[in-house]
């Protein structure tokens, strides 16, 4: 049986994607102290990567937005593998929002809001979170965006 | 009455900025666990970023380092908001340096000491702290220098 | 008399560098709450960076986990300097991995994993981490890789 986040999702007509497994030495979650850390996601779909390329170059605005909402999804994916159950999470403490930006994109802050806002939607005030928003040369298999988070859990 | 924090940024001839306060889902500080983190603060200055472009580029070194000079008086006074008074610091244990840097820049470590040093004379043997320094294709609003912080406190 | 894990560093013919020491009003770690968090790590040997340049435009990927394997071994130097004994590490949480990267190049995760294989070689189960791989338009001192890390402690 679900719980409420996970309702929540459901209500939003959004599916959480098949998480990314370990591909390498490094894992994709760690519990440690009452803390959930979660590896760097890109906007994995369908076990590809949706959206690549540069904002300012070659990505548009709102595709950017989407790619953030992606690494959402597949951050809460992870997070429901680590605990099992959404309802788990006490807070959401942290996002690093890094957006592969030619050197004159300005709107990096918009493009991550695609993720943090979807979070807020979904996990309420357990969602209000800390963040950066910086600009890279490049991403992973050229992702547009890749997003990193640490949540506190009971 | 101010703490002895405060006392020491008034002696340096220093004024706490506003903080900016969150301007989408996300906020600019969450406690957690004897920790505080603050998210990455750009080199507001009465409202508006006072540094913008690349470092090797258009920005020189000393432009660099009064922006990180910037962030570092954002972060404090967001802790202040967040803690009321700046004594309850116990330890700055961490900065994310993010410069917005040309390919071939080199002097990330020296723009981040304009935050570096100036914490260790606000905050003393408290304000050492572990720290990243790296370059960034662009950032937020096209600012030059984004930093962000986490502290231990009582 | 070294310990479980610095016998397995000298069974792979390794050295851990001289650990660099703090240049500036930040430190090379610190201790809190159970956490060593280390700084950010170049590849140092010898007392220079032994990477420099773009992975994607005059670095090769070898040469780049090299680079890589390096900024592990300095963040072990470090966390030897902090803990006397790396048998006290009970995990590695965490390594932020950034790549100084041209903008069309993707393999960033290949370059960090020359960190990540040989921390897992070399602590086992205890160094199997979470981590984020992202691609920065310069590093300090021109270095091809930065890196840093958070331990659990006992």
């Amino acid at each position: 049986m679900a719980g409420t986040i996970e309702a929540r999702i459901l209500a939003l007509d959004l599916v959480l994607p098949e998480p990314k497994s370990a591909i390498a030495t490094y894992v994709p979650f760690v519990h440690t102290n009452g803390q959930l850390l979660i590896s760097g996601q890109l906007p994995m779909k369908d076990g590809s990567v949706a959206a690549t390329g540069q904002l300012g170059r070659d990505v548009a605005l709102e595709a950017g937005q989407d790619a953030a909402k992606l690494c959402a999804l597949n951050i809460l994916a992870q997070a429901k593998t680590a605990l099992g159950d959404l309802d788990r999470i006490t807070q959401l403490l942290r996002l690093n929002g890094f957006v592969s930006a030619a050197p004159d994109f300005a709107d990096h802050p918009k493009v991550i809001n695609g993720a943090s806002d979807l979070l807020v939607e979904i996990l309420g005030d357990k969602g209000r979170h800390t963040r950066i928003a910086v600009g890279c040369s490049s991403l992973p298999l050229n992702a547009a965006v890749e997003i990193d988070a640490v949540f506190s859990i009971d």
